[in-house]
């Protein structure tokens, strides 16, 4: 088991990373302050590891309350079921919730955590590796609302994250590589090495290789670690995070949620990101490809998809959190591994940049 | 005009109280750091002082959100509502919210802007007795469930609170005497010489002299400032301002939003308290008789609606926030102006007080 922690004061919690850490009695116990557990899963997940986790969990008094599957029910009334149900139990402040499953799963029951009673704990479970290596960690909570994707939510931390890496056995395919996209975006914004070793190590991720998963699990969680220590409210570097996210939310609210995984949208949105950053003159020629390749190489897409007009684009961006005083801020790159926040770019270089991407190269 | 502060190191803020403030642009421009506002009020509100700020507001771009008044609206629907009407302009996360109201349009508002893009800044400029005495200050923000009154919600403090005296002038007779009840709570958890003073000046209170408003007000926010400065979070002492609150959101709860006041029910709320604290042979018989004769001579109901039986009560007291460890925590007396919290009585006595309470004395 690998430990590692993000260190935020008062507020700082231990990210546990290793296998079959659901049935780790005593990594939770320390977590759990009152008498009584809700367990907030989904139906994919729940006939796999609810009662595992039940088993490890036998001393408290635990409910559940299931979800249903998918990024199209990261919605206020699936969050506001979760609130019905603690308050139905009905449940104390002393309550831990434990978010059981990917990264809707967690986005959500934290955000129910942060509004239940104004505010209890919560543990991450994370089961993929999305929510492992990115959505568990840093204590975003939102859900989405129609027109822009996480726009309602708060900062709210976990007392503790704990990744059970077995959980990824059962991962399909397409969610494995859609974690792989925010594995290599740390690579992007502040890890050249790290985007190198992905480059000589891609086939060992896309073919589920356990140390190489658990290597960028780790390593993928320790730059978030720094990076949301230094910035917890994203008033300045934390932003940067976020490569790819505004052109990927784009392009989720325009298909639909859940048409295109999250992930997918971004390795998508990192290679727009890129072109852009190319088309500043910022980025080499050779960066850029480098970039495409191996995000083409995880098996993700590296174009939008097909007729999605410039003006929706967009329109889509602009509803985007990182919109301040009229200018969409784009997280652009001076290098691999050098990610840094523009707002001042001439508006064409964006139209030529949703331009090219639709067309092609 | 007086100021006050709320010092809760970099999220300290001020608070102001005087007449005319809704038109002193000179307050409101500190607080607002974008371009875009929008106001959230009610259809009560908004024909008597709308214009007036939005005339203030002048420089912005502005926007408003008119709800329909009262606490039966204070649910996540309507909250909801405030949110769509963000992301509808869209607003970006530089937007500054203003909160023109009483304590529903506040606390609601308040939870909007904790919840829209993770967290936007707003003003409170409360217009109700109760709003500018407690609710506008100290960051308690929440909406109802049909379970348990204020049960959903957030910590998350304005960046101003600025209360024009003025708009009490519209405020009907009910409206102030359930303000009324709020500042009878101040001299009963913490300040025994305002108590007296309260005693001397009723009279001058419930008949809108000017001076005296203004001189409670200003006492109430200090008080209550001293109290939000030392536990923002409520881990502690804070929940004595809690005095009244869960007997009274009980008899919210029960007898349906909005049939009674929330000061209405925290008054007879804290005469329950006081029989209790008497019961339990900590406050004396004299003490219990005062509070309830000035709670009386406020205007305020003395005793919890009759037809509620113990059970219901009990019930939808277990619901409340309050609640640790299976226990009810209840705020208790030991002499006026000292209130502490205890969880450690005996049932018997509960039940005894809830049963005198419905019987009469």
């Amino acid at each position: 088991m690998r430990a590692l922690s993000v260190e935020l004061g008062a507020r700082s919690y231990p990210i546990y990373i290793g296998p079959d850490l659901l049935s780790a009695h005593e990594l939770f116990k320390p977590h759990i302050c009152g008498r009584q557990v809700l367990v907030v899963t989904n139906d994919t997940v729940a006939p796999l590891y609810l009662d595992r986790l039940l088993a490890t969990l036998q001393p408290w008094q635990t409910h559940t309350k299931i979800l249903p599957d998918g990024e199209s029910f990261k919605t206020i009334e699936t969050w506001s079921s979760i609130l019905d149900a603690l308050i139905g139990v009905p449940c104390a402040r002393d309550t831990t919730l434990i978010a059981l499953g990917g990264g809707v799963i967690g986005d959500i029951s934290g955000f129910a955590a942060a509004c239940y009673q104004r505010g209890i704990g919560y543990i991450q479970a994370p089961t993929t590796l999305l929510a492992q290596v990115d959505s568990s960690v840093g204590g975003k909570t939102a859900v989405n609302h129609v027109l822009g994707k996480n726009i309602i939510g708060a900062f709210y931390q976990p007392s503790a994250v704990i990744a059970d890496t077995r959980t990824l056995e059962t991962l399909d395919d397409r969610e494995l590589r859609a974690g792989i996209a925010e594995v290599i975006k740390y690579g992007l914004i502040c890890d050249y090495e790290f985007f190198a070793w992905l480059e000589e190590n891609m086939p060992a991720l896309v073919g589920r290789d356990s140390d190489a998963l658990t290597y960028a699990i780790e390593r993928s969680c320790q730059n978030k670690s720094e990076v949301v220590g230094a910035d917890e409210r994203e008033l300045g570097r934390r932003a940067i995070l976020n490569l790819g996210h505004t052109f990927g939310h784009a392009i989720e609210t325009s298909v639909g949620y859940g048409e295109w995984l999250h992930g997918e949208a971004v390795a998508a949105g990192m290679v727009m990101a890129a072109a852009m950053s190319q088309r500043l003159g910022e980025l080499t020629d050779a960066d850029c490809e480098r970039i495409e390749r191996l995000i083409g190489r995880a098996g993700l897409p590296t174009r939008p998809p097909v007729g999605l007009d410039d003006d929706t684009f967009l329109q889509r961006m602009a509803v985007d959190k990182k919109v301040r005083g009229g200018r969409i801020r784009l997280v652009l790159l001076r290098a691999i591994g050098d990610a840094y926040i523009n707002d001042d770019y001439p508006d064409t270089v964006l139209e030529q940049t949703l331009r090219q991407a639709r067309s092609g190269p």
